[in-house]
Parts: structure tokens; C-alpha cells; sequence
């Protein structure tokens, strides 16, 4: 399989064969979106269809999970043998199936190079001698908002985005995200993956300066069957979380774009469809 | 046409039909992807062929712009009539549309709801009881760098990434941009159509104590069949962009990722078949 037409290929292959022999396949990283099989690209749809193996986890969200080709998907969610990582693994498993020649669609939730590791992945890749392909996704980061009615810029109140994980303890000392600075940059602020660490960086953000009324939501599952929103502010988001039940995977937006939810709600359709 | 299944649907009416009369139509604030048809999303595509009416300008870039069936494109991106901005007649033509039943498509380069303007545009159909529904996009701010070999998030080297404009003069006093902030976050800076304004920016991150050797990325039109990318740092990016001619559209990438490119580029197919 290959999306290059046989003309241009073939030109390809003539200048440029001593790093690709015929017998090595190719790996596609490929962004899987929110969740909504929709929100796939048309790409990465027609790869998935076509490619030999699929490399996923379970981030792609189930309704997607279920697009791979019976027998074709393999779970490296948690696979780590002996003194690899999972992530080892996983670099390591792209390298074997593209040199049996295979078609390797590397699947992964949102887009391939935001907070995936796909950049590991690609320079691992690289360093091998494996060609790939990178096929950018929707990004939850701006979709979730998206589908809730948030736009994450906005031209009168947000000239700038940022996105962070909140995976990490923004209380430790050696934290590498610099939470001051973030509040200081006037822009939304997307939290992904933080959910269960939303006291700390609402404190973080507070101590920084950040007003206590600033609009704050929150939405778990973004696009799949089951999402939900919740909203609020800097000084009640933990009380609305814990009252809603939020629980992971899900978003959260600070800034003034969060509060265009409660004005636009009643209007937008998007829930109605996703439930 | 509608994207919900009819049950659903009729159950909603009947709730709701107070601010739904039968007669109005529904506007969907669809994202087109940075420029590679492929890059559509299923949803999207699906959207384009159904639409009565498919309003756009020119930033989907002529690929995807030449999807939209004979006779249903309506390009909005220069119109304004009387004392009206172009921003304020497409609010309005999208009402004017819907009030007469029409499904009206909405469609923005990458995403609707980064840099472009959508959340204005929701904004005034909830206002006017128009019933509409966002369907994201791929961001060109995270696909540009993407298909370039560029992550913009990196488990080792960036752990937040901020996209801005540089549409705006960073000298300016009252500019809302803090560069200064942007700085401070360490994580990767995606500019969006500031090429013209390189100078400035790479003059206000310098002063804002940013190392000179920091890595520079510039993706000129990208996913478009003639993409190209240029590399450099801080020190020397506007030279590199002089002699290489980059023009708008254009990326700006500032971070360490930006070097990930060429580490990956000779493995790196998207520009094989991109051209």
C-alpha cells in the first residue's frame, strides 16, 4: 500500500534506494482524534483500512478501536517485556514489523505530536533507517473545547493558547512547567490529562495571580457518547468537579473563553448529536 | 439533511421547537484542515457534499476550496457591504441563510475555533436563535510543524506548547501578546501568519532573554503541494527566511523540537508525497 502515485514512487525509489530496500514497509503515525470515528481524517480512515497491522492503545477511544480490521490491531498499551518500557516496546515493535515489510499504522488518540510521544516514535524511527509518515489528527486539546462551545482563542479575550499536561505535580520544585509564566501569558490555558491534579494547578494558577473569578470548564470524554461538561471558576472548579463526578480522560479550559459556553449552549447541537 | 438519527431528532423537536421553528435551518462551523484534502475529516467531507450552501474564504486553500459541489460555494472572504466589515456580513449571511431553512456549511482553514473568528461566529447564531454545530479541524498550527518531522510537545524538551498570532506588532505598547510571559513558559511557540513579522518577534523573544541558538522552524504552505520548510535559530532566522524567499502562508516554530527536523527528515516520507 502506498499513498504516493506509482509514477513519483518509482522516480523516488531510483534516487534514493540505498536507505530504502524494497523489503522495508512503512510506518504511519497517525493521529486518531477525540474519539468520534467522524473526527477521523479521510486519511488516516483509508489507512486504517489498508494497513497490515495496527499499533494502538486504548487513548484512540473505543468507538475508533473498533474501525481496525478484525485480526489486524495489536494492543502496546501495556506491553513492556523483561527491561523495556511499554514505550521501549513500542519503538522497537514499529522497527520489527516495518522490516518484515510490513504497512504500520502507529494509532494514537488526538494528534501524534501533541503529548503522544510520537516525536520519540518518529526519531526512533529515523535513527533505524525505518521510513514514515506522519498523519496529523484533531487535537482533543482544541475538539473538546470545540464540541463544547469553547473556542480556545478568541480575538477580544484570548490572543494565545497554551497546552499542558497536567500529569506532573506543579508543587515539586523541579516541575517543568512554569505555571507563573502560563498565568501570565493572558491566553487559555488547556489542561490535558489533569483532572485528578486539578487543586494543585488551580493553586498554582491562584498563587500566580490568576483572578479567582476567572471562567473554568471541564469536559470529560470529549466527542465520545457518554461527554459531559461542567463549568465554573477558578474558586469553585474542584467544588464542581467533585460534586459532577468528572473523572478522567477529560479537559480542562481556564480563561475567559470557557464562560462562551453558558451563552451559546442552548444553540449548539453538537450534544444533541454525540448522545 | 441531518447528522442525527431520526429519533433522536424528532424527540428534540418536541421539547424544543420553541426556538426551532421548522423553517430554520442549521449552520455548522466546520474546520477544513491546513490545506491537504486528506486531511479533511470524514465529518467534514460528508458536510461539503450534503450542504445547501457552503460559505468560505480563501484560507482552506484551492484543494479542498475544489470539493465544494458546482454552484454551492459562496466566497465571503472579501464581502462587505455598505458600513458592514467582511466579519459582520458573513455573521449575518449565515442567519440570512438559515432563516430560510438552508443547511449552511461554515468552512475555516484548520480549525473554527483557533485564530478563526468561529467563536464570534457562534456567538452571534446562538444570539439570534440560529441552532448550530462545530465541527473541528486539523490545526495547521500543530500539523504544519507535524508533517515538517516537528513535535510540538516532547516528553524530554517541551512540556506546554503556546500558538499565538503574529499578526500584531509586538512593539506596540498596548500589544496583548506577552511575549515576554511566552518566554518564560519554556515550552514550544507556534506562530501563526507571522512570517512578515518575524523581525519583531524574534527581536521581543531575544529581549525577553531567549538563547539565540534556540531552534526556529518556518513551514511555508503547509500540506500544500508545494510545502516548504526552513530552519535556523533565533540568531538567524530572518536570514534564512530572506534568502530562502518564505512567504505567507507561513509557520513559525521557536523551541528545541524545531531541531527534531533534521534529525527525522531523511526518513521522513510526507514531502515525498505531498509534492
Amino acid at each position: 500500500m502506498s499513498d504516493t502515485p506509482p509514477e513519483t514512487r518509482g522516480s523516488r525509489e531510483t534516487d534514493d534506494d540505498a536507505h530504502e530496500p524494497d523489503a522495508v514497509g512503512r510506518v504511519y503515525l497517525v493521529g486518531s482524534g477525540p474519539g468520534d470515528p467522524d473526527l477521523l481524517t479521510v486519511k488516516a480512515r483509508r489507512l486504517l483500512a489498508a494497513a497490515d497491522v495496527v499499533l494502538h492503545d486504548k487513548l484512540p477511544g473505543p468507538d475508533v478501536i473498533d474501525l481496525i480490521p478484525e485480526g489486524r490491531g495489536e494492543d502496546v498499551g501495556k506491553r513492556a517485556g523483561g527491561e523495556r518500557t511499554a514505550q521501549e516496546y513500542t519503538n522497537e515493535r514499529l522497527v520489527e514489523l516495518a522490516r518484515e515489510g510490513k504497512t504500520v499504522v502507529r494509532l494514537k488518540g488526538g494528534d501524534p505530536f501533541v503529548f503522544g510521544r510520537g516525536g520519540e516514535e518518529a526519531e526512533h524511527l529515523a535513527a533505524r533507517g525505518i521510513p514514515f509518515e506522519v498523519v496529523p489528527g484533531v487535537t482533543s486539546a482544541v475538539a473538546g473545547p470545540g464540541v463544547a462551545g469553547i473556542p480556545v482563542t478568541h480575538r477580544d479575550h484570548a490572543s494565545s493558547v497554551t497546552f499542558v499536561t497536567g500529569h506532573e505535580d506543579p508543587t515539586k520544585a523541579e516541575s517543568a512547567v512554569n505555571w507563573e509564566a502560563l498565568a501570565a501569558t493572558g491566553g487559555t490555558l488547556v489542561v490535558l490529562m489533569g483532572v485528578g491534579r486539578l487543586p494543585d494547578y488551580v493553586g498554582a494558577l491562584r498563587a500566580a495571580g490568576m483572578a479567582p473569578e476567572t471562567p473554568v470548564a471541564l469536559i470529560e470524554r470529549a466527542t465520545w457518547p457518554d461527554q459531559r461538561v461542567a463549568v465554573g471558576t477558578l474558586a469553585t472548579i474542584v467544588e464542581v468537579r467533585d460534586r459532577e463526578g468528572i473523572e478522567p480522560p477529560a479537559i480542562t479550559v481556564v480563561g475567559e473563553v470557557a464562560a462562551t459556553r453558558e451563552r451559546v449552549a442552548e444553540f449548539l447541537e453538537n450534544e444533541v448529536n454525540d448522545r
